[in-house]
């Protein structure tokens, strides 16, 4: 299959070219480069480096036996975006190549825009494409399991039946996103189904939990092959912040009282179940919701998890509970389904502490370069629209129940 | 009180300036003149004469013996609207200055994107300039009955309870778009809720139905002080449309079987509604949704009360079923509520007839206006990307029932 990857130069964008290649799929992509501006804007760098995309292609070619087309270009570009898709002619578009953050979005009125008129751009540029170039291609445009925010309910995929006032339909899933990032999101998820119905195009819209993890097997020894992996407070998402402040003896930065319940997964199933979702795709005009997440877990669990796997290689883990930057239900209920990708065979591997080891030896090797930004590590952008640098509510002094 | 306009020069931020000053509140506004603009390029004019800002606020000081701050920007520049909103102070924006038409976003990708991309970015302009200059400002947010589609259950206002695997939750009422235009609306009303929840903004969010009329009785009978009325297949609405094909003798043109049942308003229930919606303002932090509409009508009932009301002015009034240029349910089950404002001592006119009856007796006088453009009356722009020109499916010979 010919998969064409917008942001293939991203944490996952680079990892899902070579798991997709050692599949034995054909593989091109395009990426602005943006996340390496933004991450340098945020003051910070990614603990693992990020090498040029000329010494990325080099090391795939070495690796793979093949030459990578992987052009630089801006989405919101259409130019750029049809002439690449005329030419690679693509059976299925991953979207990855989009605004990943959150707090960024919560910056100031100039990134909230941004933000928001990138994304939502760049993926009716994808759509437009898709209708006049490639119609059967499958579009997996990259969601979060953020588009949901946290309801009394229990969280279907995408779609629910409901009975009301004595009459039934099965609708959209109410979304109540918790982010102008987020939001941006679910406009994505309206304009993309809204595609698929009036265009006939098809697509997996993936609510995505959050993806940790330094490395997938294949990517082997070679560190040019590697994804980068951001701990800044805009571009570092939980896990992979705690890791990095594990081994720099800098206490986890758990927000409120730690007791967010979200989905996470390691990196290795976000590529694993990109792949099958490629490898079975809808139908002609089907818009499908797919929640992509290994389980869930709250904030306490995982840092400490993390805590515990850094004391056993030799670390001493201190926890910090500080006021939270974030407008967020600080105890909720979060029960999310996940079954259409277990459908397509998905087992999630339930072994987060694993993962959390590899990680913890990598980021030791990174020490001086996470140390170098230890100051980025506290957060100053505030949902609340001033920029306030939190500060420390409690020091853990034992663990704390979910 | 002080209530800043965005779209002031439309067609109903012009009648709603007057009406407003007529009730005693001190006006100002802002308009980038685009709406002109976009009709010329559909081929078209207004079918009442549309006089230029400096003639309209000449009259207007004429009539309400007050000079009226209007002035020519963009609101996608936000140094404009910091500036006029941090001089005019307003207690209340109203924000209508937005591309309001589904046909003109689904002509092609550049109309899809600039249709989302203006009405998201100066949506997000006004909220963050209420959040840093007057917080307290009660935003009234032009959305739109299409927001929801014709779901198969009951349309609340905005919010409904749902019970879902034995558990309830309060949630955002489904919204299923119809065109990328009324998507766009979707992403302004949960870019706007969640302003609210997370800066304390007060908004009302209002799903108007489709206006209709050619003036407002505090109009008079300067023709400075009309508003626009367009009939070209963008900006041209249904009943407008119809009233303007019977004084040519051309045949209203029903699109698909015209069983598409939709919410109506009268112009001068639309501007009064806006009113006591101003004048009974949410609370600090309150997000809150009106379903705004006189009642709901089928394109049929409105069709042949059209037929109706030019015979009896001596018109000779025919009606054609055109095949649907637009992806819509053929028939559907429609039963939106409309309690807020009728909560708020709006009384439903019912009386469509008597205003269609002025509305035909204004635009026999425009008849020559209308001829001349006769030839854009007939739909090309399809919801299926194509571009062929709607054709006659049946010629009515009878009067159909809804």
């Amino acid at each position: 299959m010919k998969v064409f990857i917008a942001g293939i130069d991203g944490y996952l964008g680079w990892a899902l070219a070579q798991y997709l290649t050692s599949r034995g799929h054909e593989v091109a992509g395009a990426d602005a480069l943006l996340r390496r501006k933004w991450v340098e804007e945020m003051g910070s760098h990614s603990a693992l480096p990020v090498y040029s995309p000329d010494e990325r292609k080099q090391a795939f070619k070495e690796k793979y036996g093949k030459e990578l087309d992987f052009r630089i270009g801006d989405l919101t570009d259409y130019n750029f975006v049809t002439e690449f898709i005329s030419e690679f002619k693509p059976d299925a578009i991953v979207h990855l190549g989009q605004v990943p953050s959150a707090p960024y979005s919560m910056i100031d009125r100039d990134h909230t825009v941004f933000t928001q008129q990138n994304n939502v751009v760049n993926n009716l540029n994808l759509l437009y494409a898709i209708k006049d170039i490639v119609p059967h291609a499958h579009l997996l445009k990259l969601g979060t399991m953020g588009e949901y925010g946290t309801p009394n309910i229990d969280i279907p995929e995408g779609f629910f039946e409901v009975e009301f006032r004595g009459r039934k339909d099965t609708l959209p899933f109410p979304r109540q996103a918790a982010s102008f990032y987020h939001q941006s999101k679910v406009h994505d998820s309206n304009n993309t189904a809204y595609a698929c119905k009036i265009w006939g195009l098809r697509a997996t819209d993936v609510m995505q939990g959050v993806v940790f993890g330094t490395q997938i097997p294949q990517m082997g020894d070679d560190p040019r092959l590697r994804s980068r992996l951001d701990f800044d407070q805009a571009f570092g998402t939980a896990i992979n912040r705690f890791c990095c402040q594990a081994v720099i003896n800098h206490p986890i930065t758990v927000y409120g009282g730690g007791h967010q319940q979200r989905g996470f997964l390691p990196m290795i199933d976000s590529v694993h179940c990109m792949a099958i979702t490629l490898e079975n795709p809808p139908k002609e005009g089907e818009y499908r919701v797919f929640n992509q997440f290994e389980e869930t877990y709250s904030i306490n669990q995982l840092a400490s998890m993390v805590q515990e796997v850094g004391n056993e290689q030799g670390l001493d883990v201190q926890i910090n509970e500080y006021d939270n930057p974030r407008n967020e239900a600080a105890k909720h209920y979060f029960n999310p389904d996940r079954q259409h990708l277990i459908d397509l065979g998905y087992e999630p591997s339930h072994d987060v502490k694993s993962e959390m080891g590899v990680m913890i030896k990598d980021l030791i090797e990174q020490k001086d370069r996470i140390l170098a930004k230890e100051e980025i590590l506290i957060p100053d952008i505030r949902w609340d629209g001033t920029h306030r640098r939190s500060e420390v509510t409690q020091k853990r002094t034992e663990t704390i129940s979910s």
